[in-house]
């Protein structure tokens, strides 16, 4: 069936794609990374893959792009898998704050000063200083390596360009650390910690990628392709969950009511989405919403969760 | 197979209760309203019922207690049903705000200054005045009419002296109404919608009420029992999202990831939970975590979801 | 020197009048409360009396227009008079907050909850239910009577159709009312301590009899003119000190730094201003800075202290 | 008159020191600079100077103290004289906040993010980056020159241990300072400016000093005892007038209504303060108040303010 229904929507796709693109008009390329400003503003590619590695895809998938907020899903999962789940809620909550991602009001109000949660920029922070290794280049290595692994494709890499950007640009994100080392939620060397950040959130991908990283967390960790075991089941709950209640910054409960998948965007226009036990989907639209998601990626997962009724609600 | 679940469900029940029960030491019974006060702290009862009416419980079933935040729900889905979705998105928005159910600092800080969600104080007085009626007492009395059919139980009723204790000492609420007033959110007078809102608090209810209620949810709107429509799917589904992102208080992220089922809490101690596609769940119990949840409520659900893997994660 | 000083400001102010009054093209008058729209945006008046009575007056001083927030001082000084210092400032802070006005960030945000200052709207509320009377009509005669004999002018009264407008369209004021009621800040029924606040802010005035209540206070207190004692000396001084850090609104800094005076705004346009030893200032100009204050006659008295030396500080 | 005047306050100054000194209990030694820790708890000691150099003093006089917050109306002098009015406030704004010296609440929620005032964290150290020079060390030196020559002590120097214990602690002033430079409000290197705010603190003086560098404002710049005229009159009118509004940080307010007189004071426990006209005033007791300030010198100038009537009020 699930084979059927993505032959069905790969005829859908194509014109869904060209109606979606309008609405890349109303948003605007992100540019505070200045390499990010680079991106073409009404691109639009949808890839969804099956359990059985079956593919409906549409659009500029062709595209390559940095995965940004999106990575934080993977990292909070590799932390997790290297220190437990009591020792990273030790230092990341799991509340939506209702504010923007780099919002830093609610570490000074709400004590004891702690991210709320692992998806906005302070508690991805918080858990890039989780990550095992002995130095920044032993942790981003296995980070990649991970990410290797979950998108089946070896040849995952940085884009260094956007690397380069980001360090350079990144002083929000520096107070953040700095906040977080003040209040003991950070231990190692906040440089080091924020090398880690960057790089993964200028890890180079396509569509095809993020899709089959979603495949991944749509069965439950184990990639149904091969049948190898990533991620163990719980872990996989609980990024879901996240997903769901914090993954489209503070737009995640209007998403969660129109499209109703676990997804994370990132500010390059990629959106990674899950439908639980069948498909993994991957979309890039530079063009975005004002408060962060793709414009016309996020109308294009309305289109296709609501003829298809995909929601989990 | 439910049936069968439900059996064994029945057989856990009451030791799990017995644990579940010691938590309340460690919370507070809620005393801003004065007549909650009353409340026993350490009681603790849970009611399940199945597709076919069949019942799990164990504990303090038989005690009565006002539905508080958990009638938010219901009063959302009138509104949506008299008003349709989108005049009810123009007075409310689908995001957790990361406050307290009572916090006014969003309604200053983010323009327009609309309630971020229905689920907190100020979304759910604002949803209070969308409740058509020519006059407040026909507003209650649709409301608890549709609490009636909801619960099947035709003999549902106010609580008088809730319904008094807290309209007297509910100045934090009129100060919330006036200040949606003052932006234009509410239209009518604010006493009268106050008093709509007061008198759906203090609905008096058994967990057995709240588990029919969250039965008729669990399958999308129509009661299984009786198999009349008393809901359009769709409300359903905007409801159930918000009881996942926003329905247990600031706590709700937490609550996603430990349970993971839609529900809403009150501060009397009442939960209303939905295992979707089979049980509807209520459960009572007054002690409350600093959050606003029954603690020994959650504590129980807990150990109920993760030994039936009922998370819909 | 008084003397000879106020016939050189008189040759000076006419030609700095019709400079200032083009400053008003850049501001707005306030239209919150519907009867103040009405007034001449580019009116200017000054009015400046020295302690033997002698006056420099120049501009549009025929105008009345309401007290609003001008009002705010004298209604403190007599909440002193009735109450003491000690409980005064157990219902009022002594601190700026560097917010607007009309804000509820810091009473929700800083604890216990009680306003910062009693020029802001929230201490002015709390400073209306010290007045000593035992109705609404008692403390408002007696609020009336005291600003009679302060400005020796016996036919000051309220201008009724801003007093209706305002006690109408005051939703943002009922709603901090509200909430200080409930953390029993205020004592009395929130709209009798309302209406003895709008009723003082809708006392109507000129330019001469603000100049006046200004000369007693520049006097410590002591009519000049008469010899009536009619402030007791301490609370003067209390009022001078919140006048420099809390008299206009949060512009008050830049006000210190920039003329340096004591004084009090009003969003009628009206500015109270005190020459400690020597003047009492009275001035109106309807059009407002973003912040509130009248933004002619801000500039007005920034000409007239640099140029007299008349700073403080 | 001044000279007798002094000569009374000599007699009953050591009686008061005691009195005062026993507030110390109530207090706490700031402890987030480890350095700071080892101050003696009830130590208390003020100086006071005269316009010909004439002393009154008592108490812990000996003890040596670094500046810390105290050094901020004199960089922002330094700013002043070395970039004029105009540029520093296109950097800094001119009013209080209402919070903690250490909040970063406002650089967030009020826009374009400048510190409000140059006397909280932020705002000094955004003055830090206007000092001239053409290196750190240069920077240094220049403000240290400075303040000897406003001291008249050529001796004063760093206290090298501070320093480095400020440097190594003070992860929230780097948090606040990357993010002005994330605004561009910081045009230099973070840390750079850092080490030019980190020395200022750090410099060590003693009660005389304090009085010393105080008489020179009170006579507008112009050193009464040598005649050098150390800065333009402008200058110390606007830095009084911070120090009113701002000067003990969020409890200016209360200070300038039960004392009156421009001061300023730094989590090392010393106060300075200026009578203008007539004396400088140093104040050294390191056991503070919730707020930050000495909480025994605030008292002792609340009692030599009530005596001798000194507030400028």
């Amino acid at each position: 069936m699930s084979n059927s229904e993505l032959k069905h929507m790969q005829t859908l796709l194509p014109e869904w794609v060209e109606t979606s693109r309008q609405q890349a008009l109303h948003g605007k390329v992100a540019s505070y990374i200045p390499e990010l400003a680079k991106s073409p503003k009404d691109a639009l590619g949808i890839h969804i893959v099956g359990a059985e590695g079956q593919v409906a895809s549409a659009g500029d998938c062709g595209i390559s792009f940095t995965m940004q907020s999106i990575s934080k899903v993977f990292t909070l999962i590799l932390a997790l898998m290297d220190n437990g789940e009591e020792a990273v809620f030790a230092k990341v909550g799991m509340e939506p704050t209702g504010d923007s991602f780099n919002s830093m009001l609610k570490l000074e109000l709400v004590q004891p000063g702690i991210p709320f949660n692992p998806l906005i920029n302070a508690g991805a922070i918080a858990i890039s200083s989780l990550i095992a290794g002995s130095s920044r280049e032993e942790k981003s290595a296995r980070v990649l390596d991970f990410f290797r692994n979950l998108s089946g494709n070896r040849a995952l890499d940085y884009d260094n360009d956007v690397y380069l950007s980001e360090a350079k640009t990144a002083n929000l994100n520096r107070s953040m650390a700095y906040f977080l080392k003040d209040k003991q939620v950070l231990q190692g060397e906040v440089e080091e910690v924020l090398d880690v950040y960057f790089r993964h959130c200028s890890i180079s991908v396509t569509c095809a990628d993020l899709a089959r990283m979603a495949l991944v967390m749509a069965h439950n960790g184990t990639d149904p392709v091969t049948g190898a075991e990533l991620i163990p089941r719980r872990y996989v709950q609980i990024a879901k969950t996240f997903m769901i209640t914090c993954g489209m910054y503070n737009a995640s409960g209007e998403f969660a009511i129109q499209v109703g998948l676990p997804a994370k965007s990132g500010v390059s226009g990629g959106i990674l989405a899950i439908v639980p036990g069948r498909y993994g989907i991957g979309v890039v639209g530079p063009s975005l919403h004002r408060k962060g998601n793709s414009i016309a990626g996020v109308h294009l997962l309305e289109t296709l969760s609501r003829t298809f009724d995909l929601s989990l609600f």
